[in-house]
């Protein structure tokens, strides 16, 4: 499974393509950071990085794309950027028939090194290791896109495997309430 | 100068076409609203908010688009939703070469009603009578989005004209700087 991931931003929006393998081998495939000048209008600033991502999906063909999900930050103006730099994102991959999942940094955090809130050298570190990378990737962003990426690879089963048992839950309590239903009806006649 | 209103949103997206003519003269053109089932994936509703906006950049083919700024609100996640959907259509003009304002909701209420702080009745009603329809626009969105128009056609001169003012200003304090430097060398010397 081939997975682009995606540390949304304005400033620096960090993309990064990995092939996830069987059990939890993941390969590097490429990792670069897409910026854009601040003092830029907004809809130049998405532009940017619009074409960046188009440009990656074109070429890199992933099957899926993992972009940090923002839930809110100290800076509502920065929060707000984020989220529209991830929002252009999945607007590209939805264009292209490509699936968007979303997982919020502490899933990030938890999935690469075990903690949910280690800190960005710890989440470096690991993403170097795991990849097997002769050196560090920079900056932060970079490190930040790879890190989606193998989260996604690694979360991906899981939440398959969740969301199949979900609908045999769902699929047995329909089954249940119509056994029900018709009991009832059998009494009361 | 024709404009296109933007009130954000995923679930309810206001669009409205409005041509402003000389002095405080608009004329409605166009306004409805697009929708998207919260159900649905958020890539997805981007998608089809940005088609939408799309479709109305290609058929009117307006000079400027204004979008509600959106600064913060009490829902994150509705806030993080709308600053997305405002994003997708920013891109969408920028792509096209369509200049993009801002406004924030209390330069609009302002420009229409006299009063930053007017409730949505009001915003409705003022809109109603600025523009001479028969009857209120429905829903609140869609007479937000004739708002916003209308606040650009009324802004946008005088945005204008402070933008000149102000680069006359910057021009003045250069020439002064420049004298001011030169006085000093032949003191100095």
């Amino acid at each position: 499974m081939r997975v682009m991931g995606v540390d949304p931003g304005l400033t620096r929006c960090g993309l990064s393509i990995v092939d996830g393998g069987s059990g939890r081998k993941v390969t590097p495939v490429a990792v670069d950071v897409v910026r854009t000048p601040p003092e830029w209008e907004l809809a130049q600033r998405l532009l940017v990085v619009a074409d960046g991502a188009e440009a990656w999906l074109d070429k890199y063909r992933p099957e899926v794309v993992a972009v940090e999900r923002v839930f809110s930050q100290h800076n509502v103006r920065t929060a707000m950027a984020t989220a529209q730099a991830g929002g252009v994102i999945a607007l590209a991959a939805a264009r292209r028939g490509i699936p968007v999942a979303f997982h919020t940094p502490s899933q990030v955090k938890a999935a690469v090194t075990g903690n949910g809130t280690a800190d960005k050298a710890q989440v470096t570190a690991m993403v170097t290791r795991i990849l097997g990378l002769a050196v560090a990737p920079k900056p932060a962003d970079a490190a930040d896109a790879l890190a989606l990426a193998i989260c996604h690879c690694w979360r991906a089963p899981m939440l398959d495997r969740m969301a199949k048992a979900e609908e045999l839950a769902a699929q047995a309590r329909r089954r249940y309430a119509e056994r029900l239903a018709q009991q009832r009806k059998a009494v009361s006649r």
